[in-house]
């Protein structure tokens, strides 16, 4: 039998697990599962013959070490900065790694030892990264084998709420790390460049610049620019490319919303408020509006924020119980940020029926015997349920498929590497389509953005 | 004679030098000033018999000792993150010392060897800080010897340029180190204390939430929040006390325009811009707008913001040139925070004949036998020239001072400190006014925020 090791059995391994249990006769597979509690673990492998759930402290050297030992391909499940020693051991023992993470700069150095072992050691292949390379490489490549320029890519991922859980104002539920979402788009202005122009876009005027994208079957969203397109170009092989944009998807209104937080300081993660715990949510808003004891918390945030009467904002605000006077926040010596993730998680926290929803779209545009092609290309994908979510299926089944064919020798060219070559993501791909990820592409009129050369 | 050594012969050094000088006969003074190159410092010495110029490198441990070892009192008015060296070296040859900077955690780390030795380090002793906790404490002092409870303190600081050289429509030219205006208010949110009420105002709204003051005889004012004025309370001694906020003055509209750069992205100092030298005013303002190449920058720009087309704001972009397509930034690898910087040089120096302008304003609100008063005490300090700017006056001066008092045994108190106790204060703020640093002091009614107790 061939050992595959998972360290890390949270809320992103349950379809991995699945994937490779339901496979585990056929392949003549056992896994070990190991985490620091052996309660989800065992739950998901729900006393199937050809797994076990092991307790493993990834800083405990000898039982880390005896674990990787007796694997033949470890996967990673663990937050990004726990890979590291996993990977080194990987490297001693000759193992065969895989994670759903970036490469980090400790991670590429790696590369030259494996390359020389012949391990694979395979990064960012879960959703966004992963699946997002994966499908964006094998359309870029078809593109280019064509004999196309690549004149444009655009990339949109986002993880929302499924049409029948749909039932808040915000059009949002958490349905992954809420303190990644609060945060989402600090630490340093969005970059990008847009036919051959870059655009520079400041964390406060984020939420106010978004682009419309609709997605045939499940209309009309927006999305917000993520930090760093421009390193994208390189990644990709597209260091020429005029545009390249990525941004993350939210339901139309939700940024415009979102924005009243940033604008006011909530979303500041940088300093602790004095007296957190013992705040309502009303004082809470009050912190950040002028002193001003004669008028209410609601007219100063209206006038501060200029925000109409019938505006729907507002009623997204009141929603979340925002002007409360009773309500207390509960944590002591919390930042803004907390405040506000603690606020939210009372109104956004997927109830048990809840359902999750994944949303991919890219943009492809080219140019080829002088005229110009786009190509839209857009994936949904809907959670079962609480344990095989949507998120959960798309981070986890690249990874499991990606372990499996690493173990059969299929993927087999070594190093330290991310899923762009055509051996990596072409198998995978198809595989996934078995498990209903599928992207449907269309080809569109190619627009630009100034597609009558128009100066103004 | 006694023997005042000076390391740092810049911008602020003129007054302090030309006030030790006449008096260096009366005092039996010599003074030797010291910095990397005598040329500024030969010619504040302008010949003068009691003073010589010196070449010094404070990273020549040897020189720097030697140099120290002669002085009787070190004065420093090196940038602040120099000073400690110096300040150890004054503790191994027991000199005492003087510098215009806010204390840092190295330098109060000296404080028991400072007074075990009996030498006293005076710092924070120039403009603001420094002219500011004198005249602060002095009234503090004098409100709490009647047995009143202070109930408020806000204090207000502006470098500003003369009323008679105040000739462009933003009233303002550099006075001071023109990066520091460029990055102000960014690191943090303003955090102040008003009736009791904790209030927080994020960088990109710190423009927009200015408060208006008046100082009799120079017309009206608008003051920005400082970072952190919490801090303060303990400082002086005010713990309790229900409102706290200090700001920095510009003249009326400054802050309004400003923040459009601020909002913009414009005064960001994180990140560089790639081919920054060869861009023009124009692309530099391109950069932060929305990529639209049939319409002008000039549009899109107040659409974005909102900007009417009659609105002031409007004249003061364009007073910088700010939408020049040929005029080029010229510095490579340059920040937005640098290139703004560089615009704004560009229109913003003085010239030859300009002068500057001090403004400081602080109010003082109390109770006592149940009645609430306040108190008004505001500073305007003119320059002379470029030599002897109100800046160099404001902050050389009382360093000066303070040094020949410790000279003579008249400020003797030892130990690392800020002036505010009134064996300091007190002597310094008189011969001050000798000078024509004088505050105006006057009664007005304590207005509070909510004099009439309204609920609304």
């Amino acid at each position: 039998m061939k050992n595959i090791l998972i360290i890390g059995a949270g809320k992103s391994s349950s379809s991995l697990i699945k994937y490779l249990l339901d496979k585990s006769d056929e392949e003549n597979l056992y896994l070990t599962i190991g985490d620091i509690s052996t309660e989800n673990a065992k739950k998901l492998i729900n006393n199937h013959k050809n797994a076990e759930a092991i307790l493993i402290d990834v800083f405990d050297k000898n039982q880390r070490e005896e674990t990787i030992k007796k694997a033949d391909v470890v996967i990673s499940m663990l937050p990004a900065r726990f890979h590291l020693q996993v990977a080194k051991d990987c490297i001693s023992f000759n193992k065969h790694m895989v994670t759903a993470s970036y490469i980090s700069n400790e991670m590429k150095e790696l590369d030259v030892e494996a390359k020389k072992k012949g391990l694979v050691f395979m990064n960012e292949i879960g959703l966004d990264p992963g699946i997002d390379h994966m499908s964006a490489m094998q359309a870029i490549d078809k593109i280019r084998s064509k004999g196309a320029k690549m004149l444009l890519f655009e990339s949109f991922c986002g993880g929302l709420v499924a049409p029948e859980s749909d039932n808040n104002l915000w059009n949002y539920k958490f349905t992954w790390n809420p303190r990644n979402v609060v945060l989402a788009g600090q630490g340093g202005a969005a970059m990008f460049i847009q036919e051959g122009t870059y655009k520079y876009i400041p964390y406060h005027k984020l939420f106010r610049r978004t682009e419309f994208l609709k997605i045939n079957g499940s209309g009309n969203f927006e999305a917000y620019a993520n930090r760093d397109s421009l390193k994208y170009r390189n990644v990709y092989g597209l260091d020429n490319i005029p545009t390249m944009y990525r941004g993350t998807i939210r339901k139309v209104g939700f940024s415009r919303a979102w924005n009243i937080f940033v604008q006011l300081g909530m979303t500041d993660d940088s300093y602790t408020i004095e007296n957190s715990e013992n705040m309502s949510y009303r004082d809470f808003v009050n912190l950040f509006l002028a002193y001003s004891p004669s008028d209410s918390v609601e007219l100063k945030l209206r006038s501060y924020l200029k925000i109409d009467q019938d505006d729907l904002m507002w009623e997204k605000l009141v929603e979340l119980d925002l002007f409360n006077p009773t309500k207390k926040i509960g944590i002591k010596n919390a930042t803004p940020a907390q405040m506000l993730q603690s606020i939210l998680e009372n109104s956004w926290t997927l109830q048990e029926d809840d359902k999750d929803m994944i949303v991919m779209q890219h943009l492809f545009g080219y140019e080829i015997d002088g005229k110009k092609h786009q190509i839209e290309s857009s994936l949904v994908v809907l959670g079962e349920n609480q344990t095989y979510t949507a998120m959960a299926k798309t981070v986890g089944l690249p990874v499991a498929i990606a372990a499996l064919k690493i173990l059969k020798g299929e993927i087999k060219t070594p190093g330290v590497q991310l899923p762009i070559t055509k051996e990596v993501y072409a198998p995978i791909l198809k595989e996934l389509e078995n498990y209903g990820i599928i992207f449907k592409e269309k080809e569109t009129t190619y627009l630009g953005y100034n597609p009558n050369n128009v100066v103004g």
